[in-house]
């Protein structure tokens, strides 16, 4: 039988045995630190805890849309103290993926972004260069002069050799038009992430895996995702914070992507918070794929 | 091994033993009369020569963004006499299945569209209420209020009983998010057709089912397509013709599509025509998945 999480809630024996195995902690943000609006009380001062420790902290999330900077006015807007150093989202994990990993040979290594701003200001923080996005000649109908332009090439740019696909809000058919057709022609593929859904409103709205899977149809291939639990964004995020994996602790709600992601990257530990999508009983399932090496009730049981 | 198809060019007795076996002939377009905008020698001909037999002649065809008179209009503009009553696509096929074969109970039958006015004429034609489609209302970016009405369901019709998915040139956020809420409150999921690619301009843009694919992803439903192969359209064109399908051929250029349709659908016999997609040494390959019963050259071999 898989060996089960150890539980760490009250008790602080445990608790101070866990803190001191890890120096950086990687925390998924919604279901962990708040809920949609609702900041969980105890989150500011487990932060603070982590810190006072010396603990390296991440933020790390499947958000496409925003950039770090944007990422970090929300934290700040939900009372969370940070620095944009201390955020790592798929925008930014494709950025360093393509400038610092993938590092194709100039000049045909520019980027057709589908996607938002977030996307470009982070492609933007590693000198890539990037066409299509949120520029407004791409946010209209398709006309005969884009069909024949597009299918002869002369509207192309011969310097585009990877097509990003995000969550775009603006998505539409000549986007998508030119994405396929960079790809046809050799483009390498990649996505932000492969969220089927987003949450708003407590709800479920398109996310970025459903405006990527148009050109997954239309050519067959996959794009290597840039999101958890993708390992090409630990690789990212090892890319930057040359980080110690076996000191490392990724924090989560979700099995399936956040502690899938921490257990597939090798890392010395992973804990499940019960305050977001995942319970208990998930991983006491007979023959449970995915079984976190810690848990708690809530993240700021950590403070003991 | 599996029975190789009968090659009729260029045999009289053949041809004329064929000719005889069926009173219904179901032609696909695009590769079969003509190719893009080239119409093939002999088209013309061929089809009188059907008709001065009294044979019923039907034009198949997975295009969904035009009406049976607009697709008209375009056989006219190739020269190709015909009548509307001739003619069945997957935007009438959609609407000859949710009239008289789905017939939910009203109120809650409105279907919410996704595609252009050829389905929206069609819808018309049975007398189906819809929404959605090519209303201006949803040709637009999305809104905190969409979202919030959206999520809430005030912004939705409870009558929306049916999601149909077609080619749909004007695709934005705000009409998958209102396409995948329906899906999620329960409507039928159908698509005119599954096609992954539209030829345009000798080159390829997204077709239908790289839009419905995105409902796909969301939902983990697939949805009933009213397009070749789907029986499903097989099922609707018997709906309004009654024909005897042993006394039924099936004429196509494309084995996994035209071919497969009339084989699925049982029908009398399958004709395949080299003039498009398929190749002679797709069904001579070991394993062969699809085999038709007859093939030609080209069409107008059917004369003799």
């Amino acid at each position: 039988m898989a060996q089960l999480p150890k539980h760490l809630s009250g008790d602080q024996t445990a608790i101070n045995e866990f803190l001191d195995k890890f120096d950086v902690f990687l925390l998924d943000c919604d279901g962990v630190l708040w809920s949609g609006d609702h900041l969980f009380p105890g989150t500011v001062e487990t932060l603070e805890l982590l810190r006072s420790k010396g603990k390296q902290v991440v933020f790390v999330t499947n958000n496409s849309t925003k950039s770090r900077a944007e990422y970090q006015k929300k934290l700040t807007s939900m009372g969370i103290p940070s620095s944009v150093d201390e955020i790592f989202g798929s925008a930014y994990s494709s950025a360093i993926y393509i400038a610092r990993i993938l590092k194709l040979p100039p000049p045909k290594n520019k980027v057709f972004v589908l996607g938002e701003s977030g996307i470009e200001t982070e492609l933007k923080s590693e000198g890539i260069e990037f066409i299509g996005g949120t520029d407004p000649a791409y946010r209209r109908d398709i006309t005969p002069e884009d069909y024949k332009g597009i299918a002869d090439g002369s509207l192309l740019d011969d310097n585009v050799g990877i097509v990003l696909a995000g969550l775009d809000f603006h998505v539409n058919y000549l986007k998508l038009s030119h994405a396929y057709h960079y790809l046809a022609r050799g483009a390498k593929f990649l996505a932000t992430n492969l969220d089927s859904t987003l949450p708003n409103n407590h709800a479920f709205f398109p996310g970025a895996g459903s405006i990527s899977i148009s050109l997954v149809n239309m050519t067959g291939q996959q794009p290597i995702a840039l999101g958890k639990p993708s390992q090409a964004m630990m690789d990212s995020i090892e890319g930057k914070f040359q980080f110690d994996r076996k000191r490392t602790c990724m924090v989560g709600d979700r099995l399936d992507t956040d502690i899938r992601f921490g257990i597939e990257g090798k890392l010395g530990g992973t804990l499940a918070v019960l305050t977001g999508v995942s319970k208990k009983d998930e991983w006491e399932a007979e023959g449970a794929p995915v079984i976190p090496a810690y848990y708690v009730e809530k993240l700021s049981d950590l403070r003991g």
